[in-house]
């Protein structure tokens, strides 16, 4: 179904070990990972810019004791349609929840719901992780 | 266990109604609710910098049917140890799941199993959400 | 021209003890002008999201001694317009130099500009500092 | 003094399309050099991590009939002793003032001045370019 490509890089021989040093570092085994890497990395910024369907986690902190905070977050879910796809949820101690949604839309609606749930009283911190349905990106 | 305090802040009378404008469109019912998420980000960033106990999520898309691919993602997440918290995973597509996992452990430490799980062959997208564990967090 | 406004926020104890400590180490001397600092830094933002007249700064590095690359520059501000205000040239040392240019104007034309200078060929790192022409911003 | 080294990527087809009209739309001649962009980027952003020598310019836009404000921030910058390279100063309106700092020294050094700077009361927006002296980066 997809067929692979080689083509050549020229590039410096200093700037090239350096680069080798930092991907060894990091875990890669052969720059052409580490390289697909940047380049995905480039196309998932883009299709966030251009409103395709997207995918990502909105992960947030909560106390769970705050009066009717589950209620008002299930409602936000709910609320959003059809972009929730899945939740987790972590009790990190007796008052702290950390909750996990996987969503999958329009970038506008899945960071209208982020922007939702982190205006809610009672949610310490939340943040949108922005990647990608893969469909696009080989 | 925990009380409230009052106190005054002094701004600008145009910088205050730009304020209220933009935290009304993020949904935001009140002033003191807005300055404090913007505080409590602040104050996660530096828990971040200074190595406390943090907690996150690590999300990624990867294509399953690379060969070894799932294997390697757990054994990656044995060998990270006791950060690990849970996991959940959706079926994107025929090809593409999304993975998150909760972690919660040193700063470093969550660092490495993400660079780790980014650099594996056949992840095609991997992001590391930085929130906090809410413990020192009111 | 301008009124100052004094209003009251509400915060936990514990909470307004560790943003005390935050900004003690970071150098301000009350806690007004630090909420200020964070009111205004997320109504920058707004500003290039919504594409009204911005300020920055183009900040990069290249080796003068790249063929043609100065006066690739110098035709690409003059493309650029009106929205070039001024630059400044500092030797690093016998090969690099940094060049800063200060820009006002739309943020797609700023963007863009930024854009075509990174992808110059000898630019070796390139970045857009985006702040504020100050206008609206007391 | 500098040798070039070429190697070979290899790259799912569709990506390399993808990528190909990324590039093509920022302005770039070429893949290599795209990916020695990319490249680069994470080597900077490595540089600041590990503390070596760094360059960067501070941005910050002020009001200059706040009282004292000019006394103060020239003060900051004899402060930072030898850091400091030059600065550019723009009149942006009858009120707001630019600044550009250019700035080169260890990491720390150069962030405690622009944290000094931000938390200076009159300055509106401050933020800090973080670049590369070029010296190890071909």
């Amino acid at each position: 179904m997809s067929s692979l490509i080689r083509f050549g890089v020229s590039l410096d021989k200093s700037l090239l070990e350096a680069f080798d040093a930092l991907i060894r570092s990091k875990g890669y085994s052969n720059r052409s990972e580490a390289l697909r890497d940047l380049i995905r990395e480039e196309l998932v910024r883009r299709e966030w810019m251009e409103g395709k369907v997207v995918a990502g986690t909105i992960t947030f902190v909560y106390d769970h004791h705050t009066r009717e905070l589950t209620g008002k977050i299930t409602s936000l879910q709910h609320d959003a349609g059809d972009i929730v796809i899945s939740t987790q949820h972590v009790h990190l101690d007796h008052h702290n929840c950390l909750e996990v949604i996987v969503v999958k839309g329009a970038p506008k609606e899945v960071e209208k719901l982020a922007s939702r749930i982190k205006a809610t009283r009672g949610v310490k911190h939340c943040l949108l992780s922005m990647t990608t349905t893969g469909k696009h990106l080989t």
